[in-house]
């Protein structure tokens, strides 16, 4: 197996093409030139070893992994959500009568899933994280798993203390750290096919698995998610995955003013790290959202003021800590269970080229609190030099 | 010459790629190159046939043009001239003990030859306008290209009549339109080096061109410059390009936040058909500005708000205009001496590949008033389709 990737051993590679090809119901050429193009590209975890589809390919999915054993298992990754811009309007386009309502959280996507007997937590982009699958061994009841290790318990990681996103969730307080699951998609691993909204509640009660609690309305009763989305963003929450309750349709997702504002904050933070894609989305989205709401001359000039604001002044900050020399970074406060285990995790964003420091290491008993920042190098940079006089 | 890019031709283009290097001082690979890549391609103007360069190539600048005739005449694309994000820091770097300062006008940039004893008006990209040819012959005295053919007069249309920037500008007012030319460059036309600010100045007396007044001051003296920057974005103007009085350094500009708050308006009226690079650098600038002016809270936040304002305020109109059926278009009103001069500029818009409707066309006695728009359709198409319910 180890010869996998190994130019000398030509024939091996091609029959194993040739398997995962069957397997996957995918042409042979596209899988080898994704091979070319390191959009598959091979990782471990635990000598478990994996292939990654880092990008879509055909009809598989980015973050869909494929174990290197004789079955060549593999797990759909998590698909792609699109966003309503006009709320009602693409609900009249995409859903029928009814409509299961469900939180956005804040937090991070991750599929749980059962391998040769191990429980594994899979991010988004299909890796296998070992931070993330000790905490979902430690927080998280996956006896559902043993009874069904075909399919994917699709979720969120929130809290304070996550790797990846760290907002803070009250339901997601523990023993000494802020952090939590919430499950929200039952998936056939291979066929990504969803449980409806009736079946999947069902086996969250039964299996004890804490989840994301569904709303179902009526289509033509859009005050009601309206008001929801009003609260929500009044308690500066993300906004909502609107679903079909047969999950026929692929679900929609819609943000709440205070994740647009939040994001840019965010981009304008790390000034020229963030994507400018990614500030530009959030700043249209502003405009649909005010011109769907009827907005008042007022409203208007208020949302125009808060999105200043959000892009303004973390911007400043920015260049404010670039010229009394802090370096733009982003800061996590972890806790491990053990060295090990926290050793683990740095090879592990060493192997994903994470640019990061270890600001702080706390031992606290038997558990281990670390401050990690990940670097902002283009930011820092780039305002360092402009500060220096150098021109655009 | 007729056959210079036809490939049956080859030996003669062979012949002429070599003439135009030597020239130009530049290898003939690389001009090869350059026609492949359609960075140099073939226009007319009244039977005069030139090239133009759509892009810098090694030493040569975007906008210079080379007209097919036996001796290869050619004249240099205005340079780009680079930015200070920080102003005093910029100054220490890059200039020696004083400034010229000249009020940089929000037009058009076009110089101003002299070929086979005609005047003609070249836009910064490198195409003889036909419309800014006439107004020239109109408005400028160009004796002083009789006398210095080998110069050009570099400079800029403005007012509210012309078909590329429209600002009104009281200085350019005439009889029925608001258009005008200010030179602020002499250079040669060949080497495109730059006349010493006193040497221009002394001509552009003698030859009474209109001109770019510059302001000299000592370097040390930066709260001068400031001043004079505040004034202008209190007159809502666009900024300043500094140089060195011998034009020994290449000059640096800089603007007031009167105008990347009306360039972030204008880009966000035109949501999508505005490349984000040109946003992201608007709002950055902001950012810089402040830091540097020490502003206060206070300040601060009213930079933030002015901000928020310029961008959302004209997405949301955009957004409700096509909601209404109204295209989004930037339109101009143009005057014409004539119809076949009228013709003869549409003609060369279609050759441009502008997308552009006549709305209204009006003969005032032997002038002709029209009103043309520019389509914006990317900008229309992606609104309605968001309004339709389609998703991001």
């Amino acid at each position: 197996m180890n010869g996998l990737f190994s130019k000398t051993n030509n024939k091996e590679f091609k029959e194993i093409v040739q398997k995962i090809s069957k397997r996957l119901n995918l042409n042979p050429n596209d899988l080898e030139k994704g091979f070319e193009r390191k959009i598959i590209t091979k990782y471990e975890y635990n000598d478990k070893k994996y292939l990654c589809f880092k990008k879509k390919l055909r009809h598989i999915e980015r973050g869909t992994i494929v174990f290197l054993n004789d079955n060549f298992d593999y797990f759909c990754g998590y698909p792609k959500i699109k966003r309503a811009m006009m709320l009602k309007a693409s609900l009249d386009k995409y859903f029928d009568k009814k409509i299961a309502i469900e939180e956005k959280l804040d937090g991070y996507n991750i599929r749980i899933i059962k391998f040769e007997d191990e429980i594994l937590a899979v991010t988004r982009g299909g890796k296998i994280c070992p931070f993330t699958t000790k905490k979902v061994k430690k927080y998280l009841k996956t006896t559902f798993l043993d009874d069904y290790p075909n399919l994917m318990l699709c979720g969120e990681m929130i809290g304070l203390n996550n790797p990846y996103v760290n907002q803070y969730y009250i339901e997601a307080e523990k023993d000494y750290e802020n952090l939590g699951f919430y499950i929200f998609d039952i998936r056939e691993r291979e066929t990504n096919i969803p449980y409806s909204i009736s079946k999947k509640e069902e086996l969250f009660k039964k299996y004890e698995i804490p989840h994301v609690k569904p709303i179902i309305i009526d289509k033509k009763d859009i005050s009601k998610l309206w008001e929801i989305l009003n609260t929500l963003n009044e308690n500066k929450k993300e906004g909502v995955i609107l679903k079909d309750p047969e999950m026929l349709m692929e679900p929609l997702k819609y943000t709440t003013q205070h994740t647009q504002c939040n994001d840019l904050s965010i981009a304008f933070k790390y000034t020229y790290d963030i994507g400018i894609d990614f500030m530009f989305s959030r700043i249209v989205r502003e405009g649909y959202q005010s011109f769907e709401m009827s907005e008042s001359k007022e409203e208007e000039l208020n949302r125009a003021e808060k999105l200043g604001k959000s892009i303004f002044l973390p911007m400043i900050q920015t260049i404010k800590d670039v010229s009394e020399g802090i370096t733009s970074k982003e800061c996590f406060e972890l806790f491990f269970e053990s060295e090990p285990d926290f050793l683990e995790f740095m090879n592990y964003l060493k192997k994903m080229h994470v640019p990061i420091i270890i600001e702080s290491k706390e031992i606290m008993g038997k558990i281990i609190k670390v401050r990690i920042c990940r670097i902002y190098n283009a930011t820092t940079d780039k305002i360092k030099s402009h500060l220096e006089g150098n021109l655009w």
